[in-house]
């Protein structure tokens, strides 16, 4: 069938999308989401889309090419060209196969990968491909066959290292930015330490979201391999590298429904290292109510399945357990929590935080059989060592040698209405007023959080302060405190 | 955040979409697929979108809208609109309790039904709803919701009759046009019969495409209810009426994966007779190794599942489990078969299709406690008023008194190439056949069948002929018989 280009302008972020007007697609009887081979006429390769159908816009000779699709097939608007019904790709067998709960081999997996970095997938097909390993599970032999395939099929970085250090943390923890601490401690004592980190989805900041306080965070390829050759380390964004755009895309739609197979969770954190170039690799999972693994046995038995994955991987790794039951650190919101890492690397700072950086640390160097760890951890900081990595790291992101801090306009204490003992501080509420008061796109705004579980309390002490740019946002807060009050005492 | 409306000049065929540009996206933390709240400035009430990114063709200060988002917004293009994030629907709860394999609720279905036929589901969370029922299984009691929820939330037919006739068949057998003779003999018997049927998808015919050859079969919901009262019966598009909207809906996303959970098959079914109105129905489920249904353990299976679902629906039914061995009739292929269609009426035709339309109306008329039902069924066809109930069906429908059945322009035998006996006629190779020889779209196009299995045939007997329009694709057929060729002996 012929059909005249028509240029939509509009992107997709990644599937080739052809559009037809409905009676278009009835006369060869197609349906949405079917795909379509177009190509210019007398020539035999073009480019196969996945089609939605409009009865406005696009007329009955007409075929609408999203961005994606305009670019890559290449000819001005209005070009003539000839399109034949496709076949689906193999890999929908593949899913369907999934679905119903047989296993997938290696090559199986491969062949999925593929097309969803080829964008050959249609998000719907994409979802069933994540339902598929929700309902189904994967196995291990699945697992390591989908971290392989996403590293495989995106981009890497290559360290001569032969050591190459990396961690991770299952999240939910409030404040907790250890990350920030470690990588300089890890980089003055001689290891590289390429780390690319998230930014915060539902809570009041990301590792980026905070390092973005100090220096830019969006940095390419090159730039970080740059980086990380002069200075042993980095802190930025993971999305602003194609580590492992399978799993990106994979992301998108798992978001709607908060979909996390386990199978797949694993292999997008291993994958993510391994896409970096690390060899070795420290998992924090923190648990308790609040946060991401609720319990003691969901950690072991994730643990477990950490081990089993990665030594089919060729990646040494070491998992703790930690406890996730409050808050680490005062600041909560990118600028208050930048301000605590900052002073953790100057000898002083929140000391909840501070002991878990050093103990991070400390395991980081046992994992590749430093002698004597944790009395080198505390000279790095104690030496003034780390604190300079981290201002030559800032410097060599694009940041300014003495980094300024953001102070939000407005504050509001909240203190104690009576006498008491403090016994939870909820990561969630905590997070929830932080974000209200305006974080993570305020960078200024969040939490400074003065207390901690088991403390005696009298009535009057200021238990947390509330930083925001906006009043009608304190406001607001003051007026549902009651609901999401975060501290029991 | 305010933005100035742009219209985009498309449609979706029902989600409503809100195209945001990457930066603005970022800016407030917002997913692809994440819902909006758009209101006029001082007005209060709004719609919800469900957001695409785009970083082409709409402005930081810009929101896309896509046709039914547009109009259903109502204001000019270039109107500041408010612009707040929205909680996802408590329907997403629903489906992801479902994937996780717990039993959904009555009402909880119906919440789910009613966001889809509102359309404020997205497709990626209708493919998880559809996964969910694929891979968990609906119960009897979520079929019987299903079934109920589809039919409430959608356009009914609605008779004054205490008996409406309905019948279905799960398909797969070529030619097998019975609904077309047992409608015209069940309304000249005194019996409403609206009878909705679809279209090909992958066959050479749905019985709508072959009524299309007498008689225009996309008619509104009024129009059904005029001509069903005036001739009792009819036989139209169930896809040109509204009487199952949920359901198309979700047979969108089925589509890419051919996802056809059991219970969401069976309330789909339902829904559509109760939607029609229908009090009492014949299910005829064909069984063998070429069609939908493959073995009579399968079929009985399915025979159940209609028969306990279908007494909590209020909905007599009786289960017929046939041969589905064969083609039925000699033609295959929109024209050819309503040629058959219609000399059965008049007391001719092939006897297979004229036996199993016999055998169905005679058990629809017992299903209505119809006594001595098999003479009668006889009678309506051997005095002729069936044949004249056709054609003031086909004439109500705005069909010709003298309906003139196309001929296709070229023909092809295809003859023993020596003597044997048939064992085998492939229903799907036989349907391939005849849509590479043009049908369903080209009216005429098909095979005529000359044989049946168990028949002895000497070299040089025409097994089947092949009608085409097309030179080429009868040059094709030829090409590919080897490969294609449906006939064993």
């Amino acid at each position: 069938m012929k059909l005249k280009v028509k240029e939509i302008n509009l992107s997709t972020g990644g599937p080739l999308i052809a559009v037809l007007h409905e009676k278009t697609a009835k006369q060869i009887s197609l349906f949405p989401k079917d795909r379509v081979h177009i190509r210019k006429i007398r020539i035999k390769k073009g480019i196969t889309c996945v089609t939605n159908i409009s009865n406005k816009g696009i007329h009955e000779n007409e075929i609408g090419l999203f961005q994606e699709a305009f670019h890559k097939l290449n000819v001005p608007e209005g070009t003539q060209i000839e399109m034949t019904l496709e076949e689906k790709p193999i890999s929908i067998q593949y899913i369907k196969k999934k679905l119903n709960g047989e296993e997938l081999n290696a090559k199986e997996i491969d062949t999925i990968v593929k097309d969803i970095v080829n964008n050959e997938l249609s998000e719907v097909e994409l979802a069933y491909f994540v339902s598929g390993c929700y309902t189904k599970n994967l196995t291990i032999n699945e697992t390591v066959a989908l971290t392989n395939s996403i590293v495989n099929n995106g981009e890497r970085l290559h360290f001569k290292d032969k050591i190459v250090l990396d961690k991770h943390c299952s999240g939910g923890v409030a404040g907790n930015r250890t990350t920030m601490i470690v990588v300089p401690i890890i980089a003055s004592l001689g290891y590289k330490m390429p780390k690319t980190s998230s930014r915060a989805i539902t809570s009041a900041s990301g590792t980026s979201d905070t390092m973005e306080v100090l220096a830019p965070v969006t940095l390419s390829k090159d730039k970080i391999m740059q980086i990380v050759n002069k200075t042993n380390g980095c802190i930025v964004w993971g999305g602003g590298v194609d580590l492992a755009s399978a799993d990106d895309k994979m992301i998108t739609v798992r978001h709607p429904l908060s979909m996390d197979p386990t199978g797949m969770l694993l292999a997008s954190i291993l994958a993510k290292k391994k896409a970096a170039g690390a060899t070795h690799v420290l998992i924090d999972i923190p648990y308790g109510p609040g946060v991401k693994v609720k319990t003691k046995k969901e950690a072991k038995q994730l643990m477990k399945l950490f081990y089993k994955v990665s030594k089919r991987l060729d990646l040494k790794i070491k998992v703790v357990l930690t406890n996730g039951f409050q808050p680490i650190g005062n600041g909560i919101g990118p600028a208050l929590e930048a301000a605590d890492v900052l002073s953790v690397l100057q000898g002083d700072g929140p000391n909840d935080l501070r002991e878990k950086a050093i103990f991070i640390a400390t395991e980081m160097l046992k994992l590749v059989n430093e002698k004597n760890p944790l009395p080198k951890v505390l000279d790095a900081i104690e030496s003034g060592r780390a604190y300079k990595k981290m201002l030559e790291i800032i410097q060599a992101q694009g940041g300014h040698k003495h980094p300024v801090i953001p102070k939000a306009k407005y504050f509001y204490n909240i203190n104690a209405t009576r006498d008491g003992k403090i016994t939870f501080i909820d990561n969630q509420k905590i997070n929830k007023i932080a974000t209200m008061a305006g974080a993570p796109d305020e960078k200024a705004a969040g939490i400074y959080l003065r207390v901690r579980a088991n403390r005696e309390i009298k009535k009057g002490t200021t238990m947390f302060t509330i930083y925001s740019n906006s009043l009608q946002n304190i406001e607001t807060i003051k007026r549902r405190l009651k609901e999401i009050n975060p501290i029991t005492y």
